[in-house]
């Protein structure tokens, strides 16, 4: 048999491809060519049928596909432990906030953006479903570092920095689109708040384009029990009625916490193909209530995972999120089988991309998938024995395991090592920030 | 000024007493002389008063007591992930049970706890609360290796490898009590199981011996709703009111898990000196239910934060287990203020110490304690911008930036090397238990 010649193979201890569900394939290879994906096979076939310009050997370790964290705010990072265990709307008022007012511009968002990007790959993270002021500079960003993302399109019926009216926002927001259409990493998303920040108008109106532009839309719903209420007083609807009344609850909804649901709300996402964002370590730091993850799941719900931003969790580390996910829902549902491993990393892989409508190119190791992908290395004392590489990877391993990353075939962290990003630099620009931000006059 | 010789000046960035409360001490030093804490100072000052045998400067690092865990089954460390997300009953019984019966012996037990204080010293641990079989075996271990421990003396109705018969639990436990007297780093505790696994003469024999001998008496108490029910079918009272029939509400009780409490029982707790060792993930994966910490906290009870044991965590870090503490507590009391960062610091260090009944000599950075202490990196991208260190170790640090851990002076962790350890025989050892495992019958 002939070999083909191919750009690189990647041979693990596992592949842990996601599709097919739940398996773990020992000795097994992934060969990829011209960043895609050309088969997922046993390492002796790899040898016998590929000759490859580069081939990576990682018998310790268990390679997935990268992580794609369905909800960030990433300039945030910037922003990481500048004011904890505050009620939510002191921290908002009295910090969060007056802090923005003083540094959100283009120069913050793109340095908070490259800082998340080193986090991100650092821990297995390829792709982020993205949602700040500013897409242009942190799209920029994005494009330059070669990070896959889905990009936010800002609409909040308050004036910020970014725009001041309701016509600006849309206006800046078909700018920023039309200046990624055709992107091969860098693809758009309408991000309206949330429903008490969005009014009906503006809503239907990104309804309009998004049907249009066949574009998702991103948007916090029901976090909480008081935006419940509030909704309720104020127009009569819970928001999510209210969202199904303007025509939003459809396949492009990405529903960030939904923490307060009923049945009939549940079903209503199932029949709708509505995805939701679970943000369960923002959710608890918040005090904001437990979403019913596994009612979500049983229901046929589509479920990704998210970090949320850095002021409300502290880190972008999605190891960490599918642990707290899984335990956390467990708990909830008071069934210790709730939310199995296999199936949080579903989350946080393969479903997460349907949720920002990228499934047919990422979230799973299959061939004519790009080869976005992460290697985790299991020989640590804190991942010994290995009884269950998937169990390992969501109970036990920590982020700094991660030790290769690839995006379209790329490496971008290499033992350990970023690959082209200048790291100290980002370094020193988050210490910059820290300082005149922790000059600012806040409330104490 | 005259310079007084001492073995050791370790300079941090920050130093992080705990008492104070809430203190992040910004570039001091801590001397360190015949084991103990000389003194806490500026690092100015130390370089005048103080002339080492060694200095070790950690300008990016905070500097802490080393983690007291305050729960754990640390030979267990080898059936991590052997069984997950399966019911409770389905896991004891189809899993870990039979395991148990296959292979619990003190060669298990010893190469457990090898392989857990390996895992310990790398996440900055420096005494842990154990409760397992053979703890004359395990007990070897920790003294070999010098490890500080409150080793459990098991007290459980019903045969096991250990002991036969209750006379036999008890006269193995005075045995091992008794080759630890004086013992440096290794002291003894009763460790009846739980309410449902001990008889009232059970009880009753360890209340006389525990006023005796003045030793904690570390007990599984109210764990899940199952057991109360149980217990009030059975005894016609909550297990905690049969403990304080019985003698046992006191300060000496290590009362483990308390998921189901009511306020009087809260009150009780906190009257009588009891402490209250949390295991947020082990409860969360059990689906065993959520401990009301900030109630208890606000009630002024003793509270120490434990792992539990890897086969239901399935980790033994601190620094996790602080994280999923704190953002829990916040939502389980529906307030985002709850269980702040220094307070579950306090939880994982001073007050584990005094669950423990060594608040007199460990648990805190103070002149006249023994010198058991860990240094957290803060440099990391993930650890940056940096505003509250206190905040950063808890919400965004991992463990693998513990890079030094002393244990009474003496340095265990040297920048990540373990100081005298076998690492890779303690690794051998764990694959070869892994393959023997693997292969026994069990359910499916």
């Amino acid at each position: 048999m002939d070999s083909h010649p191919c750009d690189l193979v990647i041979e693990a201890g596992w592949v842990i491809p996601v599709e097919p569900h739940g398996v773990a394939l020992e000795s097994h290879a992934v060969a990829v060519d011209d960043g895609r994906i050309l088969a997922v096979l046993p390492i002796a076939e790899a040898r016998a049928r590929y000759a490859p310009r580069q081939r990576v050997e990682l018998p310790d370790s268990a390679l997935l596909p990268g992580f794609v964290n369905a909800h960030t705010h990433n300039p945030m990072t910037l922003l990481r432990g500048v004011a904890d265990d505050l009620p939510l709307m002191q921290w908002l008022t009295g910090h969060i906030w007056p802090i923005e007012a003083a540094v959100l511009g283009p120069r913050f968002c793109a340095d908070g953006a490259e800082l998340a990007v080193v986090e991100m790959l650092r821990g297995g993270t390829t792709c982020c479903n993205e949602n700040y002021f500013f897409p242009d500079a942190i799209g920029a960003v994005y494009a330059r570092l070669g990070f896959r993302c889905r990009l936010g399109l800002p609409v909040i019926e308050f004036p910020t920095p970014w725009a001041r009216t309701r016509d600006e926002y849309f206006e800046k927001a078909q700018e920023v689109h039309d200046g990624f259409i055709g992107h091969a990493r860098v693809s758009t998303a309408f991000a309206p708040h949330a429903p008490y920040t969005v009014s009906d108008a503006g809503f239907e109106r990104i309804r309009m384009l998004s049907d249009q532009l066949d574009l998702p839309v991103h948007c916090h719903v029901h976090e909480t029990a008081q935006e419940v209420e509030d909704s309720l007083r104020e127009h009569g609807q819970r928001p999510l009625a209210r969202l199904q009344r303007l025509g939003l609850v459809n396949r492009h909804l990405i529903a960030v916490h939904m923490t307060q649901l009923t049945e009939a709300e549940i079903a209503l996402c199932a029949e709708q193909g509505v995805s939701v964002v679970h943000c369960p370590e923002s959710n608890l730091k918040l005090a904001s209530g437990f979403s019913p993850v596994e009612a979500l799941r049983r229901a046929g719900v589509n479920l990704a995972l998210g970090t949320d931003g850095c002021a409300s969790n502290n880190d972008l580390d999605m190891i960490g999120e599918m642990r707290t996910a899984a335990l956390l829902a467990k708990a909830v549902a008071q069934d210790a089988a709730a939310l199995d491993a296999a199936s949080v990393l579903r989350m946080a892989t393969l479903d997460a991309a349907r949720a920002l409508d990228l499934d047919t190119r990422i979230g799973s190791i299959e061939p004519g998938k790009q080869a976005d992908l992460a290697a985790i290395r299991l020989d640590d004392p804190e991942t010994q024995p290995l009884y269950d590489p998937i169990a390992q990877v969501v109970y036990a391993a920590g982020r700094h395991q991660v030790h290769w990353v690839w995006i379209d075939g790329e490496a971008r962290l290499r033992e350990r090592g970023l690959v082209g990003m200048d790291v100290a630099g980002v370094l020193a620009r988050a210490r910059e920030w820290r300082e005149r931000i922790a000059r600012l006059p806040r409330a104490s």
